[in-house]
């Protein structure tokens, strides 16, 4: 199979790309002491989460149970779940994952953690950790006195192990997050309580990741791909992206207008506050101003020289961790533009 | 299987509440003397496209030659594909289609109609219609002077057949669609052209479509379903919307902020113009604020009580036919209660 064979709207993946990113971030772990646990969201496949472990990631981050059962089907052997896991159901299936992977989990209330102790035994723990709101405003316990008292509870409970502080940072405000994370982890060792691990995440600012020297993992996800959103937070360049929506024009009814095979149901429609629904490289000065299911809409009135009826076109999306949930299969291109078709052995997996 | 037994999230249907709005839309269709050829986008589901058709629609409507593959395959016989069918893989797929059932297409560019008339033979015509923009700025030639010389072109091909005008109005502009398309019409038949069917759609306006008097066929999508943007623009009320998502509250970090295990990787991005991203029937102050992938984030503050961790909650979406992509199965539930779990067979057919 070549480029040519693959009919759009496709997802097509650079190998080369993916495996600098890897390696970068890797390297960029290391020099600080960092341990890294890549978020599996963005490509959910076993096969590049086995290749960040090669490459010396301590484990992996799942965000929900299946694609976490995924991965343990794949043999990835050290998960962290990011999720407040809750309900009978759900709990049964978290137990049986631990008896064939080593698991954490997270928690941000008694109600959450009294599930987990309920369900565990002493002679084979589960690993809490507390999740801390340090200015995302979406899960996570607000103040240090209340990650104290769940810090305490879990240690408290003989079928649970206190794991350490985890976090979800808002964009940009990394120090804020770390004088939050230091001080919290300096009242709980005050209160004779160890913190193992205090994780923290997110691509946008991964590369400060070491400055406050309160994170001791961090787990970024769309750093194996990057996208538009990363290029707008100047976590990299769009050389650096590794994924792109190859597309068709399928109608070009005005002079400043063209319509992609490309819209809402490939692309998402996710702007993470940027304009515009993704970046065509070829035709820089081309605005992908709005999406219904199918199509995409570009205002090329900007563009020297504008794409044609049938000619194909790539677009770095906004935010590519939802692309790759659109998408059955995605295609793997190398040096050689040898193309392979691979499915998304994770993809739609909702809970 | 039983409501409790469902994992959330999922999506949850109301099956006598399809049946009722189905019923309601061939009544009025009926009434008006207008076929119906509802949009399977919706639901992408053979069983329903199939009771479609049983109550009286003519035909289905597909988007894209992958979800009229999978219609073709399960016994839907006539389909009109909305869609510019764009070089040499697709337009091999499209005659192979063509073998098997009614179908028809549509074109806005000499280049599309071209691609039509070299693909297929004198002796087994495709029907082409011409589409047209009457407000939309999507698709469709944007002058009567274009529509004609495309439905001449195609009348001209001994390969096609001229099927007629189609469009996809803009939401409340029916007036001025209906305008242009009467308009159209009269010049056409001056011409000497037939036209044998003036088609439009959307769910928006669906109970308007008589009122002019020129559209003689309709391809309404949501109105199997229902949603938050339809009881927006007056086309339902919330006790018609026959689809929601059903969620857990997996976090209650703050007294006015609830989180649940539904985010935009079950809801969608879209907002389709209105504020949020849902309606929650059981408490309705409640805003939903933001979405990440996995949460979504409420805001209850107005609420007289509030939902508990582990409550489980209906939502109704912004936009129910994106939804339906994000699942795998959808479950469907009757008046006993019965649960039966089904797959969503047109799901993810990209291309």
């Amino acid at each position: 199979m070549t480029l040519d064979d693959i009919e759009t709207p496709a997802v097509v993946i650079d190998r080369d790309r993916v495996e600098r990113n890897l390696q970068k971030a890797q390297a960029y772990a290391d020099e600080h002491g960092l341990k890294l646990r890549p978020h599996i969201k963005t490509h959910k496949l076993p096969h590049l989460a086995t290749r960040q472990i090669e490459l010396g990631a301590c484990g992996i981050t799942c965000q929900k149970l299946g694609e976490a059962e995924v991965m343990a089907d794949a043999g990835l052997s050290d998960i962290l779940l990011t999720f407040n896991i809750v309900g009978a159901a759900k709990l049964k299936r978290l137990k049986a994952l631990a008896e064939r992977v080593t698991l954490a989990v997270t928690a941000d209330s008694t109600q959450t953690i009294d599930g987990y102790a309920e369900t565990f035994r002493a002679d084979a723990p589960l690993t809490v950790f507390v999740e801390c709101d340090t200015g995302m405003g979406r899960c996570g316990v607000p103040s240090i006195d209340e990650a104290l008292a769940l810090a305490r509870r879990i240690d408290g409970a003989r079928s649970l192990r206190f794991g350490g502080l985890m976090t979800y940072p808002a964009a940009g405000r990394t120090e804020e997050a770390a004088t939050w994370l230091a001080e919290a982890s300096r009242k709980l060792k005050e209160a004779g309580l160890d913190v193992p691990v205090v994780t923290s995440g997110g691509t946008p600012d991964m590369w400060r990741a070491h400055e406050a020297g309160v994170v001791t993992e961090y787990r970024p996800g769309t750093y194996i791909y990057m996208d538009r959103s990363q290029v707008a937070r100047e976590a990299c360049t769009f050389d650096e992206c590794a994924l792109h929506v190859l597309a068709t024009v399928v109608s070009a009814p005005a002079p400043d207008r063209v319509v992609l095979d490309s819209g809402s149901k490939t692309l998402s429609s996710d702007t993470l506050g940027l304009e515009g629904f993704g970046y065509i490289p070829a035709y820089p000065e081309a605005r992908i101003i709005s999406l219904s299911e199918e199509h995409g809409v570009v205002d090329v009135s900007a563009c020297g020289r504008r794409p044609a009826i049938g000619d194909r076109i790539e677009i770095i999306p906004n935010h590519a961790c939802v692309v790759t949930n659109l998408f059955d299969e995605v295609h793997f291109v190398g040096g050689n533009c040898h193309v392979e078709r691979v499915p998304v052995a994770a993809r739609g997996r909702v809970d």
